[in-house]
């Protein structure tokens, strides 16, 4: 498949050319020109940078071997279905139970319009994708401590929070407090704008009409035949919007890594690295378990046990190594590294992350309250209530993200849990936006990040000091080895920062090999 | 398949005890209760209207007809292909050549997650549904008269509005001119809201920096491996966001016809005609060309002729009749109702609109530019170029909705075109906003619905005045004729204006039915 879809050169230069392009750091498939002479590369880790490299690697001419911790590829692109089994640190072992077609991406679930690399990728690897809903106007914003506890709906929290907004700065407007700074001109556009985006009536007022209706919603839909004129509902208050701090969420949708068009991989995340797998399985070492790391002048010596029955170590030697294992393990491991990139791998700690799937005997959310996809928000533990974005208006079971938690103490603790606390919590918080939960809720199953033991926390968590003292160090090739992963990247636990990582690492690791 | 999934009663239910229920009429499917003893009638039309009065007349106990102009069943619920001909009023008759796959939908394209009536019979009736994706913060905005004629990146627009409507909300807020109408507490909370909402830096200004660029995009993507730090872009100022009345496209994408989640069908809008007709396909007589419809206090006798061969007048007789023929059509045949209900269907326009497909050799929007579906909004004739919905990150041809005119004179003037002309100004202005147009264009076809012969328009274009005055006439049951389909509603140009009306005509002449 590599390299025979046909465009990918006139395409890169097209977007130059345009002035619209992605702005984005992939010019297209990487060309590793000038021959390698035959050295060899070792891979450490079947993830997306590791496989990624493999793919170019071998392309390019160097013989390539991966050492994959893992029993599969992938590493965090990964996905559990029924019958699938996952035994975390700690030793507690779940067996996930969805129903066949239903699954959960504990790890990477979302892809950007913008993540080219790795879009690139999947159209030359022929990975299927489907949108990803990301902003679900139907889908509720909660907190406990407003509107009584009762979810909100996010097109009426959006629309009474733009009206509320246009209706303060439209009278300001018109009380001529703006005159000092904005031309009479630009006020008579800004009052028409403010009222076009805000919904205000002719007055400029944000009121309970079919004007603010249209945004936020009816108390009764239009309809058809007799009957069936529609009967506006009410906005809240300018007060009452600001202090029940629901606002906090809208950011988020208009983020331009979560902007619409995301994608997802029909069928799962995995889908991507088995499509990697079909094209570098061959050279990949499954149940390896990387010991040490040494390297003089002439090469690269890996030392391995089994992972899952450890027991003589083996050696694997290479011309050159390209380490994509996290550095939450790299930092554990003997390593033959200059001081500044070792300084650079202790650094950086890995983010905490929880994510819980739990299936139900039905999609209420749809059939219920008609919400198809996206994500509910909540300052509950649970964090989101993510709905799947595929199966849509199905009958049937469905598999929910019941909570995705990232931010440091609340991810401890239900990290501290056992996988089936987690799952009852989830339920339990869950109920209180969904009472439909007590009766439909089937099974579940719960990835505490820092207890995954192939990487032992999410994501690299860069502070913007630890970044400017020791990321060029940790990027830079030390002798024979140089790294790659999301953590050598500006796209900390994103693919598509994994895959941009891999190109720039073996891009000079070339450089390298083909100048000496 | 109609009425074998579970669910419906209890879900319905569930949506009211919750409050958080879809505010629509549609309360499940309808119940006709009570025997009909034998009652025939006759339906006119096997659009949705008609087929949906049908089958549930039908599963009642009613002996039920349905005569239809077409040779296909669905109406405006159509779908063109490669290999479908299409002949207009005025005798030009277009052969689609779109590639197998592909297809350009003239009628209804989108669903809205809270057009409950219509997502029930695609449910019941097995018709799969994928998003439409109506917001793509990708796409372009554009008019000849910004920014010299350049289009912008919605997303930018969008971050360039509410940042610069922050920025000036934010600095009125600390000059105490709304110390008058917001409490010192709420002021607080708003410059928090103002800040996270619009992206303004700690001194609440909103200006080129990595905050501002988390919305409006990057000069330079964050990348991997050295080099990887992203570069801001530089926002657009207050005066020229308001001049150049970009945001005045930014209110559709929050309207409630128009938010997250919508749908489409997989593979074509038809597929809800197709799996209709699945159900009363056997009642419907095809090319029936209606032509007298009369009444006396014993039934209905409608008489037709062969729409392809007009030749003999045939006549069927019915106790009853439910007809959906459009408005433009009904009022120009003899018909037996009161001066009220006559005066109601010579009262209705009907709103103009043209369609254009175009295909190309590849989808450089994709490629090129990392458009993924959504729509481009321009004052150029063409309105808008929607991108398609399917077969995304896909190598290979596609087809783009080329332009899509809904207002009048613009409406009128491409309606007077030859549709060959139609396709060549599509192409001319398209190549304004995507210059790849000239060299990738295929082929094109073009639906000015005005010159459909079927419908004589897109659909009942009342104004609040003709509504007041002729609505409820026009839904009357009129002696034993009873009209629905978008037309008798109040979501005109959608298919759940249809379905409603229909489902409130026959649940009034059922009653009647019954009752007498």
């Amino acid at each position: 498949m590599i390299g025979t879809v046909a465009g990918s050169a006139a395409m890169y230069h097209a977007m130059t050319s345009l002035g619209l392009a992605s702005e984005s750091r992939y010019k297209g498939p990487i060309r590793l020109e000038g021959d390698p002479k035959g050295a060899s590369v070792l891979v450490l880790g079947a993830g997306l940078a590791g496989m990624t490299s493999a793919l170019e690697l071998r392309k390019a001419g160097y013989t390539v071997q991966i050492l994959e911790f893992n029993g599969r590829p992938g590493g965090r692109n990964w996905t559990l279905r029924g019958g699938d089994t996952f035994t975390e640190l700690g030793g507690h072992k779940q067996l996930c139970e969805f129903e066949d077609g239903l699954y959960l991406n504990p790890g990477p679930w979302r892809i950007p319009y913008h993540h080219r690399a790795l879009l690139d990728y999947c159209r030359r690897l022929g990975v299927a994708l489907e949108p990803f809903n990301q902003l679900n106007h139907n889908a509720l914003l909660h907190s406990v401590r407003a509107f009584d506890g009762k979810p909100q709906r996010l097109r009426a929290v959006k629309a009474d929070f733009q009206g509320q907004i246009a209706e303060l700065l439209a009278k300001v407007t018109q009380q001529g407090k703006l005159d000092e700074t904005v031309s009479k001109e630009d006020q008579e556009i800004l009052l028409q704008a403010l009222r076009s985006w805000g919904a205000l009536d002719n007055g400029y007022g944000y009121k309970a009409n079919l004007i603010s209706a249209e945004f936020r919603g009816y108390t009764r839909d239009p309809g058809g035949g007799l009957t069936a004129m529609p009967e506006p509902s009410e906005p809240v208050g300018l007060s009452e919007v600001l202090k029940s701090r629901l606002w906090r969420y809208l950011r988020g949708f208009a983020h331009y890594n979560f902007q619409t068009t995301m994608f997802q991989p029909v069928g799962g995340m995995d889908m991507i690295g088995k499509a990697f797998a079909k094209e570098v399985g061959d050279l990949i070492r499954y149940n390896a378990k990387v010991t040490q790391i040494q390297q003089d002048a002439r090469g690269v010596t890996v030392s391995y046990v089994d992972a899952k029955h450890p027991g003589a170590v083996q050696q694997v030697h290479a011309d050159w190594c390209v380490c994509t294992i996290p550095l939450t393990i790299l930092s554990q491991l003997p390593l033959d590294v200059s001081a500044a990139m070792k300084s650079a791998i202790d650094a950086v700690p890995y983010a905490a992350s929880v994510k819980i799937g739990l299936q139900f005997k039905r999609r209420f959310w749809e059939e219920d309250e008609a919400i198809y996809g996206g994500i509910s928000y909540t300052d509950l533990p649970i964090r989101q209530i993510a709905y799947p974005n595929y199966h849509y208006n199905r009958a049937g079971r469905g598999v929910l993200l019941g909570a995705y938690l990232f931010d440091g103490p609340n991810s401890y603790e239900f990290t501290a849990m056992s996988p089936a606390e987690r799952v009852a919590r989830a339920v339990e918080f869950g109920a209180v936006i969904h009472p439909q939960y007590k009766s439909e809720f089937e099974n579940g199953i719960a990835v505490a990040w820092h207890r995954v033991p192939f990487v032992l926390g999410c994501s690299g968590d860069w502070s913007d000091e630890t970044r400017a003292a020791h990321y060029n160090n940790l990027c830079q090739i030390d002798g024979r080895i140089v790294l790659a992963g999301e953590h050598a990247s500006a796209l900390p636990a994103w693919q598509e920062g994994a895959i941009l990582s891999a190109l720039d690492a073996i891009g000079r690791l070339h450089d390298r090999v083909v100048r000496t």
